[in-house]
């Protein structure tokens, strides 16, 4: 790479990699400035060639055969096309030829991350991914350096913003999931599939690759705490807004006395808890050091030039470092079983059919052990009860007795 | 410094210097780890040796006078001391000799950062300053990474913990200004002389230096916008909050066709601002990029420890990087009048003894072109009238007539 250019391969030209085209041609003057040699996209591979695109790119670097970009004398990679498959296989074959790669791909990282860093550090080339979480948020940067003085305890935050974006309308214009999901998807905020999101597989990626940086570890996605917003409805966040809370799709992961823990679950937080201010698509990640304290980074999540910032930041300082291997990444099973029934929690209990009253349930759950600090009772017009109450000690053999004895579905959600 | 111990001379062992003999202490082996030599305090200078310290400090370290200090064989030296009187002669003094220096000390850098950081280029010495903004947030940092792909167009952010606490404390516990200074000093969350603090000076010292790392240059101190919290009251921050908004001391560094701005200022924000939500000592730190969009920065701005942090940071950095000279600090006069009675502003006025009522005072400002767009009137039982207003296009030429023509009092606030 000591050629007087940078000659860049991108495999997918949509929203990132349109905005990665339009970067590196904006701040041309900057990159080249800093690097002493102007930054060219000589090669981009996409799925159909003769789409329309909102930023113009000359046929001739254009191809759909991923072989050409191989058979290229690319320096450098810039993967944002997504998607496990075919991507892993060409990342692996650019790794092995000698290619530094830029990838926004969680899932990709987070399921073949420590393969692809082992094989990086044994090729001697450089895997970048600060897009890959928080969008332009330079999370990974801060985190690193942070790690050089400070122990990390936990990182958590709101990493996934289409599922931001959903919550704070329902909450705001007291609509169902379905129809703010739908409005979403014709805003383009939300994806015509939007399982990878609202089932909380984006954020657990997410939040998988933070367990890595931070810990040197992580558990394998199966073994992760995992829970959508697509079962959450507006009796649940409108009972916690009465008690003080917003519900946010929480990632954490973090390490203490029983081992690492990570998990992507609705979570209720106070309402002037800073996460809880972050609202529509914004991003935010709260970190907490031994020296440090709490520090919390805000921004836009996602989106064509956010990302790109990351990507093309990612690139330059690639360019200005020497090669040296990257920590490997591991994967540990947890450690032992999680304790239940004793944290504070959100109970959430309804029912169609009671068969008591609100005062019987709840003296039940007074005889049970069950702590409440607070609640709400609701009644509507169709005559369904809600109850919502903040309470420990609530366990799995409580759930089943007050749907045995009253007809009471329960549900429960954790609380910062 | 290739020997297998740093030396680190200490000037000043008050709060900021206990926290970072504690934290070299504490993250020592990480320290070796990284540097792969020890770090060990080898003198350090204080006013009285007698004191009684939180952090144990060997008596051989111990020393009041200042040659000892330079006459010792310490690679680097971390200035906690604070003060432009004697400090700048002890820095420049140790610069010239060749020593490295870490500081924290806003208003030496505010006051002498252009000689300083020529010193430090002509003499080959590193002069690293992460710890004066920001406290613990590595706002620098960040900022440095950024300006490698983005534009930055502006810098805001609540800068000083100080003021933002005895806001947050009066608005939320309707308190006069005077009392609860009075608390926040016996709290130690503000000095026996609050002046540096109360009147801006602390918050516009860390924005010239932002404004240095942003833009390249800065105005002289005497040229900025700065205007303290030590006489708004009650009136203001309750009129204000009725009308949605939430009064913060504002800093900002700015770059648009007007030239450079430097400001300090009670601001209006909306209550649902980001900034609006940043409570009690927390720093915020707003960033807008061309490319990465907002991204905001939220974290302990000052104390013991997240100082300390962000001290032994730069510390550690600065031992792993080759020399490079940075670039020069300049000072340019500000550029052109202000525009005035254009922008949107919160109005206040207030009068013991009005000539009128407040309809005619209303019609007064309509006629002379005021466009007001939301307001409040507030009497009080000693019949004080206060109104408060969101408005556009009022000027110093209505704050005289409704002086002179109702005997009314105005002040005027921006909005963001």
């Amino acid at each position: 790479m000591s050629a007087s250019v940078v000659k860049v391969g991108l495999l997918g030209v949509g929203t990132v990699g349109g905005g990665v085209l339009k970067t590196i041609r904006s701040q041309q003057q900057k990159l080249s400035d800093r690097l002493g040699r102007r930054v060219e996209v000589v090669k981009a591979l996409v799925r159909n060639a003769e789409k329309q695109r909102s930023v113009p790119i000359e046929n001739n670097l254009i191809t759909t055969r991923f072989e050409e970009v191989l058979a290229s004398d690319v320096d450098i990679v810039v993967e944002v096309m997504g998607g496990v498959e075919p991507t892993y296989g060409y990342v692996r074959a650019l790794i092995e030829k000698g290619c530094h790669i830029v990838t926004a791909n969680k899932e990709l990282l987070a399921k073949h991350g420590t393969e692809l860093v082992r094989l990086a550090n044994r090729h001697g080339v450089q895997l970048a991914y600060e897009a890959s979480v928080a969008g332009g948020i330079p999370i990974l940067g801060v985190l690193r350096q942070f790690l050089r003085t400070n122990d990390i305890v936990s990182v958590s935050g709101i990493l996934n913003g289409t599922t931001n974006y959903i919550l704070t309308r329902m909450e705001q214009e007291k609509l169902p999931y379905a129809e703010v999901l739908k409005q979403a998807q014709e805003l383009g905020y939300a994806e015509a599939d939007p399982a990878s999101d609202v089932e909380g597989w984006d954020a657990l990626y997410k939040t998988y690759i933070l367990a890595q940086l931070v810990f040197g570890e992580s558990l394998p996605l199966h073994a992760a705490e995992r829970q959508g917003i697509e079962k959450l409805h507006l009796g649940q966040i409108g009972l916690a807004r009465e008690l003080g809370y917003r519900i946010k799709l929480l990632a954490k992961a973090s390490k203490a006395g029983g081992g690492l823990q990570l998990s992507v679950r609705p979570t209720l937080l106070p309402l002037d808890h800073p996460l809880a201010q972050v609202q529509d698509a914004y991003n935010a990640v709260q970190v907490s050091g031994n020296i440090v304290g709490d520090l919390l980074f805000m921004g836009k999540g996602a989106g064509e030039l956010p990302t790109a910032s990351a990507v093309v930041e990612d690139l330059a300082y690639l360019l200005t470092q020497r090669f040296t291997p990257q920590p490997v990444w591991q994967e540990s099973e947890p450690a032992g079983n999680r304790e239940a029934g004793e944290k504070r929690c959100f109970c959430y209990l309804e029912s169609k059919a009671l068969r008591g009253t609100p005062d019987q349930v709840t003296h039940f759950l007074d005889r049970a052990g069950v702590l409440v600090e607070k609640q709400r009772i609701q009644y509507d017009w169709a005559s369904v009860l809600r109850i919502g109450m903040i309470a420990s000690g609530f366990a799995e053999e409580h759930k089943k007795a007050l749907h045995r004895d009253f007809g009471i579905r329960a549900e429960v959600f954790p609380v910062l």
